[in-house]
């Protein structure tokens, strides 16, 4: 049994100490110093080059170092074997804190109470009790449902919209095209946090920002691939929409001059909403290494079909 | 039965709407017009002027329109009758919302990432997972339980400390000299949301400062007389604590050319933390004046004792 790591952002020591003491015995090598193709069973990746897996003729696992496996998906060597996503309560915290984080500067004018320190002016703004305010949440899984619990703890009003109904407290769950169409205009902020797939894809277009309400915020921390770049510009330009918080993007890093960096009402971050801690993480990582050797059912096994 | 309102930052127009479809047929002045003084029974104020009580003969009821009352315990004009501060579920969220703001602000690089948006840069930073980073909270009443909360629901380690211990789901509670030794030397962020009184007067200051970790954050939404300014700028001068979100202070409005304004590692908002919104805060004024006319128990009245 030999576990191949292979990301190009994780750090393979934080990640060689905390399963070595998890797992003592468990022969890690990092990409791309692969050994032995044929010893490899195992696979910990994160966006590993494209044709990463071609040789691996052993590999029987693959483990994602996040959450969202699009282009694991579209690696043609990936094999036919189980492909398990990030799942731990500390990816979601983070999502749930990032998600926070962006909704609360726009709702209490966090910039415009910076800018009044910066120029050194006392200046009270009004905003309005968070039991008045609505966000909408686009996905509703493990990172929607935690971002969910801690927006309606903040006091919000929460609309959530997935694939099919959820049952959250505290939440009104929609689906469905009617969904969306009954959710939309009724968000002051609107979060995307959709697994990217092909019905996913470019849905944070001109038609949505058209359906929310003037003055709406857009806060993405899906995939990059969920927006039309050019769509949101045109809603901010025109004055459609007040603001976005983006940490994903069509290309990453963002090029530099994209009109992005340099926008008045856009906050850009580099993907780094949610992070895999290996001190957090390596829970389940382990969890889904014992199984996997007992022959036990795999938790959090992507459905290639869905595409999540 | 006649209702003095009072405030300098409250809305009267706003206020006069809200209670008058709730309660209608109750007469309300808004100082300085006051009338007849004899008619006064009630009053809804906030940092009224010192005296304004002297004359109110009939004054049987004061309501706080903010949660703090220790300007008006200090009006030698405040007559012997209950005195009610602000409780509502807004004012909590408000607050646990600028909490949680702050301290996301400051573990999660907010202000790093948007200096390097304004320079065009991709720049990844770490940061720890929230279950690993430990937030003490000074006060758990009403404001600091809701505070509490949201902490504990974004994955944070949460310690809190007050005059007699609590029980809150998921926070270790301390009280004492003793408990707050213990406590001090966790925190990465120590929150202040105490009441204001003989023995809170100045409790964040040199020998406090020096009990927390090198590299702690201080939030300060209590009050200003909490904090002692020159230990403060003398704690972050010396690079023993990483910085500060101060929403109170000594003076306020702060004074131009104080040194707060412009240093890069405080944080400052102009007592903006909670507001009371009528929409919201209405409901509580209803059920206060509703059972005074009907001779009921009054809800979070002050302990004069106590000062809270």
């Amino acid at each position: 049994m030999t576990l191949l790591f292979c990301s190009n952002i994780d750090n393979a020591g934080l990640w060689r100490d905390a399963l070595g003491r998890r797992l003592p015995g468990l022969p890690m090598r990092v990409w791309p110093d692969v050994g032995d193709p044929a010893d490899i069973d195992m696979a910990l990746v994160w966006q590993p080059p494209q044709g990463v897996f071609a040789g691996l003729s052993n590999l029987r696992l693959v483990m994602s170092l996040g959450a969202g496996v699009e282009t694991l998906l579209r690696d043609p060597t990936l094999p036919d074997v189980p492909l398990v996503r990030m799942v731990s309560d500390s990816l979601s915290d983070d999502m749930a804190g990032f998600v926070a984080l962006q909704v609360l500067r726009w709702h209490r004018h966090s910039d415009a109470f910076d800018a009044a320190q910066k120029a050194g002016v006392w200046q009270w703004l009004p905003y309005r009790p968070a039991r008045e305010v609505t966000i909408g949440l686009l996905g509703l899984g493990e990172l929607g449902s935690a971002a969910a619990r801690v927006l309606t703890t903040l006091g919000y009003r929460v609309l959530g919209w997935s694939r099919s109904p959820k049952h959250l407290a505290g939440v009104e769950s929609l689906a469905g095209p009617d969904g969306l169409a009954a959710m939309l205009p009724q968000c002051d902020q609107l979060v995307c946090l959709l697994p990217l797939t092909a019905d996913t894809q470019g849905i944070l277009d001109r038609r949505l920002f058209d359906r929310l309400p003037a003055g709406a915020v857009l806060i993405n921390a899906g995939r990059g691939a969920h927006l039309n770049e050019a769509d949101l510009l045109d809603a901010l330009d025109r004055g459609h929409l007040a603001g976005a918080s983006l940490d994903v993007f069509s290309e990453e890093p963002l090029p530099a001059g994209h009109p992005f960096w340099g926008h008045p009402r856009v906050r850009v971050s580099p993907h780094s909403a949610a992070a895999t801690h290996p001190s957090q993480a390596v829970e389940q990582v382990v969890a889904t290494v014992t199984a996997f050797r007992e022959g036990r059912p795999l938790a959090n096994v992507i459905d290639r079909g869905r595409g999540y």
